[in-house]
């Protein structure tokens, strides 16, 4: 059976963003699991659920936080599952805070990190990363690779004969 | 058994920083193999290399790159295994141009990023996400976990001894 | 006769401002195809049409994409043609993403970079391409100059006499 | 009797950085102690040593951290002590990505951030902090400030006469 | 008695942001007075303020101002009380010129400096800042955490029982 | 009498930002000539018009220009009356692809650069380089400063009032 | 016969950068002549060189300059040949001021903008634009790739073999 | 008589930059003195030194500064004198912090900005406004621009004749 994987953001105010990541958990037939936990208002929470994620039956995390983000490195200390850092687009430039604070981690503690608000590639990241060793999962992988083609090239032709003097 | 990590970088230029993606696989005794590929200059290498991986035995890859640092995005394209990118510093901004060139991928096809130069962390990410539903290798991780934790705490025993006024 | 433009977008999304390049390929009479191909999603599309382009006919390549806009280098990668990067507005620092990620290409493979959002140049770029050996074309091009002076000096001769204190 | 000043840093290799603040706080007279805790190897220390920070007699913490600069804020998520962020110099944009990693703090949990490699400053804030009721100390502070004076005094008196033509 | 806090500002422009400061401060019983004092237009009421703010009974200095925001070290330059900077968010890329000119002070004049717009986390450093000696006050403070961290976990519950597919 | 400042601008859709140095202009009572003139499509008419500004009796020149903002600095490169130059704000980074377009000026060739949008300033710079030999004007200038300072010293007399707990 | 190719550049302290465009022009067998020609210091010879450029049998301007690097934008008002801009890197931000001064030109008068420091590609770029129409140097060209892709993939057999574990 | 040039800086270690601009200033024939004065450590004599400068016959004020470099902005806001702010590079981001921290003044009080270290365009700039009614000077500075010219159109010949293939 595939593993869960917990998406687990610093504020409910995340979500808007943070769903995108749920549509494509489902979308592969991934079970997973929401949070709200703050690297700094909930510490304990936070390395409460780190600490036992593994055994709890998840196989990976996705973090999602803005400004001086914080939560994913925090989680990344106290687990060895691999943590997915999504930085929350901020007023501040634009979310770069937010980027390098999840990106420049520190040797050791990697945070594997997507773009701005990239909730999206976030879930996929993670559906790769549950495929590894998932024929069946690959599969699915491979079917949204060539539908998204397949969309790609709909369009593509349908402007190629529009736009062609 | 542990599936291969493929470690590719654009220029052989790049194995300096890419090293670090070696020691660190082999210090959890993971199989790898080391590829020179141009996004821009061999590009049905990075074809060919991408769209056998899976077949080929890896489960990862992670790519090194800088400045318009394509190459993770373009292997990412032609596979569903998850791509580790790894932003080659340079001297324009320090490495921004890569760092922005790697992470930001529209939605779709993720390139799970690290650090600037941060190839131990690539190497370490790998080991991560092989060891997802790998028991000893999670162990192995555990364990690196609790050897950095020692190493600090020493430095702190003895920066705390000497430095107390 | 003169050569075609194919003006090619990672997304229908970017019609909006690619549009202006058209403008500009229709003022000075240059046949054009309008193409969607992703780097990311239709690879193998990005190579059959690169490859192949001087065959078809195409005299230069635009390029428009945005955030790690990988797009015109990858083009770049299966043609001797050139090709005119754009790149495209994002919410992430106003384009800088796109901007570096087109125009800091390795050494090699150019992509001829213009501004952000700047279609419309692209367009005239083109123009000035295929005008290097193209005395008509060039003709059309200086005139173009001289209207948008004498446009100017109008606006100019009816402030200078509005505010003049 | 003046509240110690805990100098926490992340690694060893901050020391050279960080000693400037211990300079100060010598000049000042107040007692300190320095630890080495990483927020993402030693994530147990940090709340060991943040949660009775207060009762152990320390009265402010000073944090200095490098790239993804999370240590200021893992403290001051487990004290309500003040917490005083040195943003250590990186090679990846000069220590922007650490600035923004410690000064971006969410509402709630605040971060007093000096700039980048300014341990002195930091000591001297530390001591400014100490000084709000002990009005000993604040002389120690006008007496410093008088000095810095001086020395400007001096320097300006000797290039006014050297340089004035 | 708690000592007042000092809440400056460059213009009234800033009060609607400066505000979220005053907040705080009434939810820890701090007095406050607000002042609008500009570095470069009323330079003499600058010195006035900030060479006698101590005598006055004033604890500690919270300075807004955007732009090249001069007005926390221009404080800071007549007083050893410590002085908090907010750097107001500006149409120049989001504030970046706001915190560069507050942070990055010379040695030997530190600004406390906060996020870009957190005037509330100015508040409560402020609370922070003068509950170093005072048991109550760092009461209250550690009675706020207790609450935002109630406030975040009833919030994960609610999520958490809402999406868990 | 005092000479006439040019404020030129190199689109009238600059108009709006640059009205604001006009109104500072008049408050001095400056007499001055608003110019429409692109550096790059009318350049003669910026050699024309910088080459003989100072026979015209002009005095000063203002530049605003945005994006590659090269005006200013092509008029300096024809005259020795000094240039002001004013960054128009653009979508690309908050104009400081202006800012770094016009400040960042070769030895030799220098333009006095006021903030992004800052044509208000700008008017005023040249009111003051206008007064280095002017007792009058620089009275008036005085006294501008005089009302300034009592503009904010009324809002502080105001908030001081209402804000006191 | 190919056409010449003008390389000019402000200052020759960019002679070290610029060379490597001769040499790729050399490469290609295309005929070049170095200027050095200064915006702002050389206005008139700026104007008399690129407004008979063509004439003078150029096909193609190649401009590098560097901080406020206007050269490409004043040839390119002058013109109606492809100019090639170099942004030249300075030790503010790496080069970012050239590059933006350069790249981020008004609409209609594009410069074709490379890469920081990236004058080797400016050569290769003019050798596409004159291979437009001319099959002898697309063909040389297109055997440069060929070669590019033959030294990697030795690169690659070798590494491959050694780095094998 | 030409007036005197007041060239300030905040500390000694400025002198190396700044010594640029005391050249420029005397080939130029024009007096000046040079000041060490700190907007942070010698505020009361910024304020002495600002507020007599014109009735002691200086013309021109130029503040050299680095990092949170406010020297430029407080001397302003005692004086109706123009003032020109010489950003010092700095180790943060090449001198940026230093440049947004001059350049962006409030509206009312500007400050005329060159390049990062261009003390000897401060010189230069200085110049011009002393020339704006002085025909002497003014001859001189034109003088200066024609040297410059024939210096470069020197190399322009030199370098012309040896790279023309």
């Amino acid at each position: 059976m595939v593993k869960k994987v917990a998406v687990v953001m610093g504020s409910d105010s995340d979500l808007p963003v943070m769903r995108e990541a749920l549509e494509q958990l489902r979308r592969f037939g991934i079970p997973y699991q929401v949070r709200i936990i703050s690297a700094h208002r909930t510490p304990a929470a936070a390395e409460a659920f780190a600490s036992s994620a593994r055994d709890e039956g998840f196989g990976v995390i996705i973090a999602g936080a803005g400004k001086a983000a914080h939560l994913g490195g925090v989680l990344a200390a106290y687990t060895t599952l691999p943590v997915i850092g999504v930085p929350i687009k901020t007023s501040m430039m634009g979310g770069l805070d937010s980027l390098l604070s999840i990106v420049q981690m520190p040797s050791g503690v990697p945070v594997a990190t997507v773009g701005v608000n990239a909730a999206a590639n976030a879930g996929i990241l993670a559906a790769e990363l549950l495929a590894i060793g998932d024929g069946d999962l690959a599969a699915r992988l491979a079917e949204y690779k060539a539908e998204m083609a397949r969309s790609v090239a709909e369009k593509d032709a349908k402007v190629c004969a529009e736009y062609n003097v």
